[in-house]
């Protein structure tokens, strides 16, 4: 078994709610860096990644543009295409890991679905990719379970945290912090950021003469 | 199978950081509604919940009290004393089911936690709970991590985002909109709360009358 796992990226001023901590620079690396760790585990799990990105940028992965920002479309017209089985994972899932993945994978039903934080979806599997079509944005991961009950098609839903976890905001940056193992972590460490606690409550704190 | 399930408990005054959108009466009878969900799972499991609460309150559960506000004294005074396996488990974790708690108790290793959002503790599942005591507060999970290696226990950390999700905050209620089924998410419609969704970020509001 060997799905193409589709990864939606944005190589140039991504993750702008990370702006109070990050300069521009900084934040396209961290996002390079996310996606790394998200190769890795999609490879690890013998999935061949597909890059779907708003713009080119430098990699040996396999890349398809967006000619717009819309991500809906440019997955709606692909899934149709698509020949066996297709997952979909976001880019900024840098907990992403073999056993994580392995369960999304091992489903029974037609479907499973990962929401991330607030009414998201982080990934999606499909095993008849043309059966489905997604719509992103909002409370994406309501809607996507409308959508395959609407079109007849069982589903999981899978309990991971390390998938549930995208990173958006300076407080996610805590739980990679904690948990993180792969480069994105590295970076943020390299960039100065430790965990704080303050009146019990962990957050995180950039140190050192590296802050932007 | 039949652990006991000791459930930390603040019946009178919680969830302050919930004063923005819930009364001090609304949010003790919120967090009661939650104890109950959790108190529903545990049992889902063939577990005994044991409520180890800051006051006595009016519940056929049995109860232990804490004389002052400090859970890790009482918790480690109860370890050594316990017969056999303990769980441990937030009261704040009301999307808890019976297939997240079974993971929980189907570990191989001496122990299994899981970590709670922000770098906390959520659960806590102990075959020799005399081998083992606990530091809740701060980065407890990490702390929990070392007393395990510390003590030569082996120990899982299960990937959960059901019981990852305690409930602190306002955007917490979002998690609990979408994903809750029991009592503490029929109250929180009770009071009128619905998903928002503005520029994309789902948040919630509290509709009506019966707004505080």
């Amino acid at each position: 078994m060997c799905p193409h796992a589709l990864i939606p990226y944005k190589p140039v001023n991504p993750k702008t709610r990370l702006s109070c901590v990050l300069s521009q620079e900084e934040r396209e690396l961290f996002a390079r860096a996310m996606l790394s760790d998200v190769i890795y585990a999609v490879r690890d799990v013998n999935c061949s990644p597909v890059i779907v990105g708003t713009e080119l940028f430098d990699s040996e992965d396999i890349q398809i543009t967006v000619t717009d920002a819309d991500l809906n479309q440019t997955l709606n017209s692909l899934l149709p295409q698509a020949v066996g089985e297709i997952l979909i994972v976001m880019a900024d899932l840098p907990l992403a890991d073999a056993p994580s993945l392995r369960r999304v994978l091992s489903t029974k039903k037609d479907i499973a679905v990962v929401p991330g934080r607030g009414g998201g979806t982080n990934v999606i599997y499909l095993k008849e990719p043309h059966r489905f079509h997604v719509d992103y944005y909002g409370t994406s991961f309501l809607k996507h379970i409308k959508i395959a009950e609407d079109a007849g098609l069982s589903y999981d839903v899978i309990d991971s945290f390390r998938l549930h976890t995208d990173i958006d905001e300076k407080e996610d940056l805590v739980e990679l912090l904690i948990h993180g193992t792969g480069k994105s972590r590295a970076y943020l460490e390299e960039l100065g950021f430790v965990l704080s606690v303050e009146k019990g409550r962990v957050g995180v704190e950039r140190k050192g003469k590296n802050s932007k």
